[in-house]
């Protein structure tokens, strides 16, 4: 049988070159239908989902002794079983997919009952968030950063080339592509004001990130070596760390952001596998100094991943480009964060999301936020038709997309895509 | 009927009057026994535990149209109620116990299933830890720090007067009373280092709180008002959130602390119930400046409960005290903590943990960290019979103890206790 991600393959189901959904990628996601709303595991195919409930059901997939795996509302119950059963389990469904198979293809009522237009799903947070962390592992997005606010010669901080810095960030509210986004109160000090003030965020900002998917836990006490803590991951989300500057500001000193990233976290809908991802995997940056033995890896553990952002404002016909730019750059792997994650003895659990951290390049077009895009608010960017931004406005709707471009076929994430609504 | 809360109430269990657990209190926990090894909600009543399950199933706790609430390894269920639920079971189990209600007291093979002694139960994690976040409310504390890092004039970051500061922490290290904490190990680079290196923490620490749980959810996007997060509150635990403050110091600029605080943080078994705190409700610390509009309170929000710690080294025969204080003391109320959660839009849920950061008060025994006993390892704290303490040392037990004074009895917390186990 041919690996599910030979190049080769094709599905009875015709998809496009530029679908980010091909027999390749199989991603998993949770969705429901209008005819039957309770929500349960899919996986998307072109622009279909294939309900893996009813196969499941119907015996075509077999996860014994587990059951009624996939007629829940997230993948969790799925994930414990563990990445053995998740490679097995993507087999099976690529094997059921296939042209020249014709198990599925050629059974009319299966087909019927397990075959959707994407069109008439709706999409559901795919796993039930047990801890979201944001790390900070571009070295451009922590330069541009550091430099916009210590200036070049201190930009970035003395630990950040030693270790993948990363907060705790609030798993209660990460929803999931589509959901509007209220723009946030909070407490605002601007330098020039005496005493701050309470009312709604004024420097609203997206950051351009991915999202490493747990999906086995680790024991309280224990560290994991590079091949564990690889072997957790269960894949990858486009994930997008809503931020208010200037709630940010003033809160941070000294125990970090709390408020200015609490209010929503917006992630795409479909988990891409790590195995789906396999044929894109790249070194990283050089690292300079060399890590800690801990952080040391003998694999390239990054992915040639491509990212694009579009701004759309309410008066646009047409979302505009505001970045590209590609997952290869982190600085500090995911397999390094996770690592680093457990290092203290921190048990990590079914269903954590790490955040990457913003994704930004060498170039100023690479740029993951509008913070570093506007540098600071002092570069409005021009959209289109005299529409320009420094931060974001009620109303603008701010969506990335990702894929890893294959030779014919695409691994693609879909869109994480969020609306700005006005405060209360 | 008399309120739970009154003074005169007796059960017709003996309690003596230096117990934490006579009828005024009430506590709720999860517990097991060899004989019956799952997990369920119990009552802790003076050195016994009263079995919730028991009675939810024989009828004598109706909380229709619920059911099997109390036949649960976590108080998850039963606080997803709400306050009225609580309020009424509540004064069901004070009128089980009372010594004149012969239904319990009289039936003896009820009692022989429903009452056993604390001594031959197990308690574990009373609750499923939704979230864990950690806040910096002592003006005492906040200041010894600040003047240790940052001399005298220096003490108070800018924003500390203004609003709760805090952070979240990691909730699958929330561990009960008793469970072992391990060494951490981490990234130390002191100050004569070049650079970092790995290894066991060596300046292990404890933090003495007080932590709120929080029995129900908020609307993503909606802020709280007083009354609404006060209603919020189920009730009280002790938290210890231990501390590596060698780690710390390295990593915690500029998202705060992350490996440091993630290895454990442990809670006493009992939750002490809001109501049971009513009676020792007392007036905080003048605020001033006064707090911004959405942070003001109507009411005295703060508690009189006495506070605790004794630290035990593995050749000492007994504890010796190194801390008594008073929750009382806090800058910022819980009420408060939990408005200023919410205030972003941030959605707060069943299960939610807030620690209320370190409470040390303005007399020098009243310091809740050895970072601040032995001022930052400067003068060791003397036990007993020439033992010694800058930090915590492999085989310490640590162990706090709180309770409120009432005329003739206390309502107490237990213990919350952990012993450091070496580095593996």
């Amino acid at each position: 049988m041919p690996h599910p991600n030979d190049p080769s393959l094709r599905s009875f189901i015709p998809v496009d070159p530029a679908s980010d959904f091909p027999i390749q990628n199989l991603p998993y996601g949770v969705f429901s239908t209008k005819a039957a709303p309770a929500p349960r595991v899919g996986v998307a195919i072109g622009d279909h989902v294939l309900d893996l409930a009813v196969l499941e059901g119907e015996g075509l997939i077999d996860l014994a002794p587990a059951f009624d795996v996939f007629a829940q509302g997230s993948l969790n119950a799925f994930m414990a079983l563990g990445p053995k059963v998740w490679s097995r389990t993507r087999a099976r469904i690529s094997e059921l997919l296939r042209h020249d198979n014709p198990q599925l293809r050629d059974n009319k009522i299966l087909r019927a009952s397990a075959l959707m237009p994407m069109a008439d799903t709706r999409l559901h947070l795919p796993i039930a968030v047990a801890g979201y962390t944001d790390f900070y592992s571009s070295k451009e997005h922590a330069t541009n950063v550091g430099v916009m606010f210590r200036g070049k010669d201190n930009a970035l901080q003395p630990n950040w080339l030693h270790m993948p810095i990363a907060y705790n960030g609030r798993a209660s509210t990460v929803v999931v592509s589509g959901t509007k986004v209220r723009r946030p109160r909070g407490q605002l000090k601007p330098p020039s004001a005496e005493v701050p003030s309470f009312g709604p965020c004024k420097r609203l900002d997206f950051e351009l990130e991915m999202g490493v998917v747990v999906g086995q836990s680790s024991v309280m006490g224990e560290m994991l070596t590079e091949k564990q803590a690889e072997a957790m991951i269960f894949g990858f989300v486009m994930l997008n760390d809503w931020s208010a500057r200037d709630i940010q500001q003033w809160e941070y000193v000294p125990l970090g952001p709390f408020q200015a990233k609490a209010f929503a976290t917006s992630i795409s809908p479909w988990i891409v596998t790590r195995e789906a991802l396999e044929p894109f995997r790249v070194q990283g940056p050089v690292q300079d100094p060399a890590p800690l033995p801990y952080l040391r890896q003998t694999e390239p553990n990054n992915y040639d991943l491509q990212l694009d952002v579009a701004l759309r404002a309410a008066q646009m016909n047409e979302a505009a480009n505001i970045c590209r730019t590609n997952f290869r750059y982190m600085y500090w792997s995911s397999v390094q964060q996770l690592v680093h994650h457990a290092s203290s003895g921190c048990a990590m659990n079914v269903g954590d999301l790490l955040g990457s951290g913003t994704i930004s390049g060498p170039d100023k077009h690479q740029r993951g936020s509008l913070l570093e895009i506007s540098w600071n608010g002092t570069e409005p960017v021009e959209l289109a038709g005299g529409v320009k931004r420094t931060f974001l406005e009620d109303g603008d709707s701010l969506s990335f997309h990702g894929w890893c471009q294959g030779d014919g076929y695409r691994v693609g994430f879909g869109e994480v895509e969020g609306t700005i609504a006005p405060a209360v």
